[in-house]
């Protein structure tokens, strides 16, 4: 009815280090402005950074019994990645799940419900995006796969893919493109660098990117003021 | 056409007190996880913690007249409950009247609508959980019962039931229940702190739980790798 | 196809700095409870405050090509505000572009869509509202009007009109309505400074604001405990 | 941990069939604007109509066991209301349970979650109003109460309760007030059609209602044309 | 504190009845894809058509109050258009005012809040687009303007504008720019005939439009089967 | 920068026309609960019935130039599925694009975001699945693969797998699995029958399905009335 596979390809932990370095907005353009989860997802509190191996999880709503069995897979460095069939945002998860989880060495959670315990995983302290804060309960009734690939609030998510998440949301990074995306995340933020200080200078990103030719082309014409019928 | 009840049976304050000291999840699961105020009430700041006897307070959109009524049903120890008929965000709530429910004891608001001056709010602090934060001002013209049971939130409250609010949210506790939820959620708290340390330690919620022979009952599978087809 | 206004007229940069003495909600009211932007609009951070003279910009769903044409037409003391014609939540405004608006003296941002980058735009720190946070990238294919009346958030702006936002939301002032709504802000917040202390004191709404004859006349009744079948 | 009340106290079918006369609108206003479920509740089809006493039923997110517990105290003429304690939009019910309770005589079903196979529910037909429709199945694990007070959509729904839905949504009439409700129903429903009347022949609301001097002791002008500067 | 402009600038209804030969995508394009009102406003029925000049109304969230003062200054041939300051979804609007608008010749109304009676004005019909449908009664306290410029659902509405409503949603045409929006209209619905027919037979839109060519340039590659690794 | 696959391997006609006999619910049931659409997608009108092998397209919030790559890949028996990476919910679709598609024997379309000329639509009938309809025009700029895996709303979608859709929504069943689903869901249904005719003569879900020693196991009571502190 429902398997664990207790077999993951991780991406090797020091290429999720690295990763790690940049935020979800470069990992997401560096990969070609793909595996971004919705923003549906918050972090629970800010400023907030995680990354990791995901260990992926089925839930059913209202039921968080798979949490437990998923939590026994988790190695150090995993992140866990959970999403219901339906929507639900009760609490599935909450301060002992995140006890057991950190005792673990997992770097954070990643869940399309809600959480709860928000002041206690606040301190400890144990990154949590969530869709959702809700104390209410959840039975332990329904099984549900555990690390096979996850649709997680819009997107594909692969146990051992890295996973990075900050104060803008989650970023999923496939495990064979994982050096690649790296080495496009560090062009990208050495361009970002060099524009920042022109940007800073006051120059105009109209001519750093040399816009107003193809702004002229498309149409866009400068007025002093405006025709009273426009 | 509506009605203030002025005689209302509180909770006792010392139960109050009591109950102030656990969290809204523990209390919601100490008494059968039931009394959970729907998860779009928000608290205004974080960390936030209150406990009260409701005085319970309608509300029509657009309107907030009730509310002045209400303030003076309030005595110290008390928290406002209060809810229109239909969805509304406007902002039904500010400084002024945070003022001087503060200044008659009370420890909070919950309110199934929107409120503003959340700056002034955060710093007196007074505690308020809101549908919503919104500058807009509200008229004084319509009627509504102040002291009679209340849905808010998709929870029924009474007058003198004991609200307690904290960063994920709201829970309604019945007042003649009150003092078994009490001894059920010091109960809780004990298993959980024990159970808290052993995962601490390492162990796992499936040999804590015994979880694992009713798992293998229901089909669930451990296979190295997903079968290619599935 | 599309246009930019390149003359506006700007409401005066000392009436501007006037009216950001006060908040968003006594603004509104002052007003005559017009010009607020919808609640959805919320602040990146808090507490937060920033008022300017109004810069418009439409932008397309996906796409931020207009915020950099908006960018030129900006001086010091404005404030942009964009918005697009149908709902979206993509990042069309991070760090770069904020770098780039600060260069100019630019006060802040208020936009329907997302926004990325939000833990550097805390730490510069540049004061925005948006409708959601999201680190979706944007393509800059589409054209839109720059400095042309727009509907944001279901308000008017137009170019030139004061914009002043807090944690209670984004409100605009009309240009040529400025200084009478600067002077009411002062006896509005005069007379409340008077009705807090009252209230501080314990005195009741009830009183302070006459309310118990037309309570009475509308048909409030005062009853000690309500009729079993009510 | 859960209980199935046996024995209620159900509004004399008589009265069900008179109170089912009238429109939701009409029983809404006719018990003093009570009673009125979410709007969130929609019709599977319309035209619809349907009216029953209730049979109420707690369900769990993602579980329909209760429903098959709450078909077996239906009676003819009952109507059966579900919702469960945070939100869901599974397929709790189908075309299987809608046959088993047609059988018994059971007027409908309100529901404030999902429903399924709606094109036969459309085609038998069986009278629903919920929340989404959705094929999504559902387990049987989890116990809730039948025929205990529900909140229902932010309406508090007793068992024996009157149900009436139609094209507008879903009212409860509480059994100790069915009589009085109907006779006001009576009344209003004449009145109205006398208004019908006058309206259809154009006569103006501003004059049968008497509005034109309270609107201009509050303040309402009547100009040729706008203040430019309004 | 509220005025009712008495005099409003109609579009010809000659143009008007020129325009309700379109439906709103084909205005909203032939305006350089402005005036669209936001997709939340549903027809309460369909197949639905209607156009009018507007007559704007404000609403108070749970008031309905100047809908009665706006009722009598709708001429024949106009179209009543409402929308509140604040997101509500109370029953605005009913049966009874549907039969005065009728009866002075109104061609429908379009309202960002909830309508009631819907089998009623299914019935007669009258068309109705509005945000939702709720039994809920309203009260009659507030004032508000009618006949000044309204923004409703996102776009701005000013009367005397024509506003045209079909299944897709509502458009407003300016009344001054009503005259070359239709002739547009034309041009673009007979260009849209020659293609449908080419589309019928079979034609591309790829070769239509020409569009191989860019797709090229902008880096679109056909291949056989993915890249294992994209 | 994207990609169109040109060479898909679809599920065999025969059995998609085999697997379309049967309901989305029960498909769904059939393949492990497995393959749903979120409930978002609602049909544009009912009763709608549609099966075929999926093309699929990537399209971009505010563009629909893919659209067209995509309908150059359909062949007779094909069923357009779209998908933008962040929610939107412009009119990407209307009759031009249906036309072309019905003239290709494609058999309909799901669209995670919105369609418009929706009477010409339900008039021709074309079957379509959106998560609105809107009149919002949209541009041709953005590239987007084709035929690549697409999540769409919520579930992985293949190209060639196959799709169906009813009034409940829509399910994708994977080319792989169909022969077994189809197998799946005739025992399904061939079970359903029998037990529609238990329970339409009056027999129980809780003795067909043998619940009640379960349910006592679990703790349900069945009592005459509740503890009046219950």
């Amino acid at each position: 009815m429902a398997i664990v596979v207790t077999t993951v390809e991780r991406t090797p932990p020091g290429l999720v280090a690295a990763l790690s370095e940049f935020g979800v907005a470069t990992l997401h353009e560096a990969q070609g402005r793909r595996g971004l989860l919705a923003s549906c997802l918050r972090p629970i509190y800010r400023p907030i950074r995680a990354a990791g191996t995901a260990v992926t999880c089925e839930i059913a709503p209202g039921d968080n019994w798979m949490l437990h069995v998923a939590v026994e897979q988790c190695r150090p460095g995993d992140l866990l990645v959970a999403a219901p069939p339906s929507p639900c945002e009760d609490g599935h998860f909450g301060e002992l799940l995140a006890t057991s989880l950190a005792a673990r060495g997992v770097r954070g959670l990643v869940i399309e419900s809600g959480v709860r315990d928000v002041a206690a995983l606040t301190t400890m302290p144990f990154p949590v995006w969530s869709k959702a804060i809700s104390a209410r309960g959840t039975v332990k009734e329904t099984l549900g796969n555990v690390n096979t690939p996850l649709v997680c609030a819009g997107a594909l998510v692969r146990p051992g893919d890295v996973i990075v998440g900050d104060d803008d949301g989650v970023v999923v990074v496939r495990r064979e493109e994982a050096e690649q995306v790296l080495s496009q995340a560090r062009e990208r933020e050495a361009a970002e660098r060099a524009k920042r200080a022109q940007l800073a200078a006051g120059d105009l990103g109209l001519d750093i990117y040399r816009m107003r030719e193809r702004l002229e082309a498309k149409g866009l014409r400068y007025v002093p003021r405006p025709d009273p019928e426009e």
